[in-house]
């Protein structure tokens, strides 16, 4: 008997360009796909803004050329379109469309309860963010998460070239790595489970495997901390190398992989960065600077009183980092050294100074965006932290069975990637650079 | 007064070589770092295999060449290396390495309590997954996850080439996108939350932005299924795509996905896939069957009562797989046009039988992989059948807000990155393909 079967052999032709190419029928006809983004009426004719999958193009209506009357159009519409393209030397893109014919595909059934096809969006951050599905639309919103696409794509390339290998670590877990109060729990069929802090003890394990490893993926925090640069859940970039002879070595790795991305954004997001007015960080060299230099060199060069001998306040972070820029004309600075006492117990600490850690914050614009350090790798060494911090060494097993059978000197960095997208642009809120941010009060959409 | 500043500028020279570039130094000597992988003492001699951090080299240990007793190396220590490269054309790599030097950095506590240099892991799986972070410093295990490495490049080299944006959707939601029991609860300060089971929501969402997206991130679900094929937490492969004429354009574009990333393994993975003899399937097209021939198919060639319209019982599958192949030569086999009422609420029923849904499943081998199909774009008709099926609008508030204010058509598909793995590899449970699996009994490591 014969069985009806269809074959599916792959991606067909399409009469539809790729907007993104439509400078290369100048003097011709295209069928595109697009949403009306703006009408402007004018006399006698419109100006009417599509929205392709990358780029705003402008078209114009007029009755003369186009076979439908412009009530047809309205904003949000999704539309096939058939146009002429045209010169237009005037035009950002070097040319515009005139409309010819339309099918819309979908209509708006509301009209939006807030302007998405302005210049910006001028409205209150609550707000952008209660109507993200739709506030994303407006091509400023969606610019700043097709850079945060280009620095996870130039990262990507970066880690590929130097040998790292990319993992998926579990979110729901036994332990958290950082400890803490900060850790959401979960029941987990009966059991008592806990959501993901960092990868920390995976990518640690997986440097045993495969020397170098990188995640990026998401990192959930149960800070109630409700600050500008604070959220629950982020997406971390993290990764562990092996092998290292000197923590520095993984701040090499990190400025490197630092011009990379810049590289990769010039190349690949110009349109975006054009958009939104950005200055890519010029990167040289980065300068470090030891946690308890800083603290005294902003004290005399602020007249500031130390309050806190173990931490920074965001106030001295932006203060340090104004000093570097006057100094080194640097946009970023390592701080090395942090307090033992203030790190995690799998920090290793100075051999020459036990009290302070072989660890750094990277700071960009004010900002903390990374920790990082080297690790303890020795298990002796390890067990002898973990019970003099009081914690049990029986509920990290697992995590201990990488000293046990050996594992070679290495150290890593975790780097929050809407911290690193928000200072690039220059954002005062974290939450800007963040699709749909959980913090305390936020859980939807 | 003068600030002590270190300069970083990025990474360093370093005498160490490449393990991976050993061939081009045929004749001279190197320095590599590697872990000592495994001893073979033999008459005078004795083989020593490094684990570097993709390959496993050997080499030659003789008391004529060496500076340094044999007993200084133990398996699983990690060690700086200066070696000679010689020609050896019996070896896989076309060379061999003569110990000169050696530095050891690490040394294993304990002796190894299971066996991890064999050629194959020879235990039960419980084991091999209790002790994961060393047994996967096995070769062949290591090599899984560094194929399922190129599984997921590939898939991004596919999804940049055809205008795909990356997204990250937060994985603490407020309502599930399968809705369900199979959901994991949290307590979000104070409020109730969920772990998402899948990016549904917000990759719809984001078609409205930017017509084309994909995630590649966790998805939770908290199903008791204790089986072969169940996880629960797994990696998910999701894309989604704007202005589709009809559901076939998703299995298109699905097929042209799986052909690259066969493409990029037989490229980027030659060493692992010929290390555990996998055997990529040839995809020129793949067969689509509806569901209800499919079951009626399945029945009169294999003789088998149907006792469930509306699913496939899992050995149904397999028999379905095999009756392809048979037939078309086929290892996969779309299955479209399952019915309404076992689809979620956003499936596009078919016009012409509104039974049954605008939807698919891929078959892989004898296992499900990925399910897909078009989603409703219209307001009004996601509302009816959010109405029709006694669910809550107002719980999908923010979800609606697309359809409110307009998108295209479009639909897409999720997959399971450790199935298709693990049917790519012929395992018999996709545990094995998955690097810290989450089951109904497993939390750890």
């Amino acid at each position: 008997m014969e069985i009806e079967m269809k074959m599916i052999t792959g991606i067909k032709e399409t009469k539809y360009v790729n907007a993104e190419e439509l400078g290369k029928y100048i003097g011709g006809e295209v069928h595109v796909k697009a949403s009306i983004y703006k009408i402007r009426r004018m006399k006698g004719f419109a100006f009417v803004l599509l929205r392709t999958s990358r780029m705003v193009v402008q078209s114009i209506y007029s009755a003369e050329e186009a076979s439908f009357p412009l009530e047809t159009l309205k904003e949000e519409c999704c539309c096939n379109i058939r146009a002429r393209v045209v010169l237009e030397e005037r035009s950002r893109t070097g040319y515009e469309l005139h409309l010819l014919d339309v099918e819309v595909l979908t209509e708006p059934e509301e009209i939006s309860p807030i302007v998405i096809n302005g210049k910006q969006m001028n409205t209150s951050m609550e707000k952008l963010l209660d109507y993200r599905p739709i506030t994303l639309r407006n091509d400023k919103e969606r610019a700043i998460f097709k850079i945060q696409n280009g620095i996870t794509d130039g990262m990507r390339s970066f880690f590929a070239k130097e040998g790292f290998t990319e993992i998926h670590s579990p979110k729901i877990v036994f332990a958290g790595a950082e400890g803490g109060a900060n850790i959401f729990k979960l029941d987990y069929f009966g059991k008592e489970a806990y959501l993901a802090q960092s990868p920390q003890f995976y990518k640690q394990m997986m440097v045993g495997v495969y020397e170098r490893v990188f995640e990026i993926g998401p990192v959930f925090r149960a800070e109630k901390h409700d600050t500008s640069r604070h959220l629950n859940e982020y997406t971390g970039v993290d990764f562990e190398m092996g092998y290292i002879e000197t923590f520095e070595e993984i701040m090499q790795m990190e400025t490197e992989m630092l011009k990379a991305v810049m590289e990769w954004l010039r190349k690949h997001c110009a349109y975006e960065l054009e958009l939104l007015s950005a200055t890519l960080p010029e990167i040289e060299e980065i300068p470090a600077i030891r946690f308890s230099e800083a603290k005294e060199w902003i004290a005399r060069e602020c007249n500031r009183p130390i309050r806190d001998y173990e931490d920074f306040e965001p106030e001295e972070e932006k203060l340090l980092s104004e000093l570097v820029m006057k100094k080194f004309e640097s946009e970023f600075v390592f701080v090395t050294h942090y307090p033992s006492k203030k790190r995690p117990f799998y920090a290793m600490d100075d051999s020459e100074n036990p009290e302070d850690t072989l660890s750094f914050d990277l700071l960009f614009r004010g900002l903390e965006i990374t920790t990082g350090g080297q690790r303890i790798h020795g298990y002796r060494q390890q067990m002898e932290k973990i019970i003099a911090r009081g914690m049990d060494p029986d509920a990290f097993e697992s995590y201990l069975m990488m000293h046990k059978h050996g594992i070679p000197p290495h150290g890593g960095m975790g780097m929050g990637l809407e911290r690193l997208t928000s200072r690039l642009l220059m954002q005062d809120n974290v939450r800007y650079s963040t699709l749909f941010p959980r913090d305390v009060h936020r859980l939807t959409p």
